[in-house]
């Protein structure tokens, strides 16, 4: 087996907080991804030496903050490369806390969401947590850091993103996308104009399913 | 809830085989990420709707094409925008079989895996499948399609990319980094200078796990 394969996947970048009796914590994850519209369901996968692992496990519920191109490799460092067990990551931190009571990073971030965990999987060295969103707030339109754009960051072979000229570029959001199957529509009527009763090709969801995405 | 915050959320795209009785099928999913290292687990979330879905249940077995950033629109509304209910998508189209008997699209991708499903999640109008891989094949030394970028393509705003083009461009393969909780290494000497007693400062791990990334 070519375990390089696997580095082919794609993985956005992502701080997972928690709080459990009154502490908190966060660190780095690279797997969050919707599993399901309605309910609207995210998976994640997380270590299970990580301290957010034992608070996410015994309190069940968790924030996930995506960071945007423009994070800055120290903020994936601070809460990244350093454990909760040695170090407050919230000491000169600034952070807001949800309705849970979790705390919620909204520095380097372009989406946040809350969730309540509803099941999971133990994989052996990581643990699968299924979490329902119960809140989800947009704070930028910018765009997602990715895994490989973190790598190639790291390695220096990219400069970081200047949020500035990024947001300063015109955005067309045209799209209508289901959210059930992610078909894109593209009829030669807009969108708008289409009847009610309209239902996606592809799988059969109805009109109210879709996004302007 | 502001749905739009769950559209930051990074994807690849992929080409989701199945063989069922003799049976083939295959579809597009945007969710295939890798869950654990050792033992090699990746997860899949598909459409309960889709014929894929019924041979994979069925089976307990897939495989995975991760589709290159210079796939064709074609290749993915050939797999994705059709139904195999009413079309056979292997007509005209070559393909291979893997040990499992399934078959395995290298059309336009850079990486296929081979999986036995060891654990499966209703979620209602998806499944999340959990699949151990037995087989994993890197084609290509090229850059992934992202759904973020999928939509740009379909949108127009931006051209396939050239694969002879990318290809050209030198690359310098030089990180190490840790399977398990994805470290890079940063050190000031060599990897490979390491004793073999270096474990990941992260998650303490033995440096066998570390991949040339």
């Amino acid at each position: 087996m070519d375990q390089t394969a696997l580095f082919t996947l794609t993985y956005g970048i992502f701080i997972l907080g928690a709080e459990n009796n009154g502490a908190k914590n966060a660190c780095i994850i690279n797997t969050c991804g919707q599993l399901t519209a309605e309910p609207t369901r995210v998976s994640i996968t997380v270590l299970k030496s990580n301290l957010t692992h034992y608070m996410v496990d015994a309190s069940k519920k968790f924030t996930v903050s995506v960071l945007g191109k423009h994070a800055s490799l120290e903020t994936i460092a601070h809460f990244g490369f350093q454990s909760g067990r040695n170090a407050n990551k919230f000491q000169n931190m600034t952070y807001k806390t949800d309705r849970l009571g979790i705390p919620v990073i909204e520095k380097d971030s372009i989406a946040t969401f809350s969730c309540k965990v509803i099941e999971q999987i133990d994989l052996g060295s990581h643990t699968l947590f299924i979490g329902e969103v119960v809140e989800a707030t947009k704070l930028l339109d910018a765009e997602p850091m990715t895994y490989a754009y973190y790598r190639e960051l790291k390695a220096g072979k990219v400069k970081p993103v200047n949020l500035e000229e990024q947001q300063a570029l015109p955005e067309q959001n045209t799209q209508y996308e289901c959210s059930v199957c992610h078909y894109i529509y593209e009829g030669d009527i807009s969108f708008e104009q289409l009847p009610d009763t309209y239902v996606c090709p592809i799988c059969g969801q109805p009109k109210k399913v879709f996004y302007r995405a």
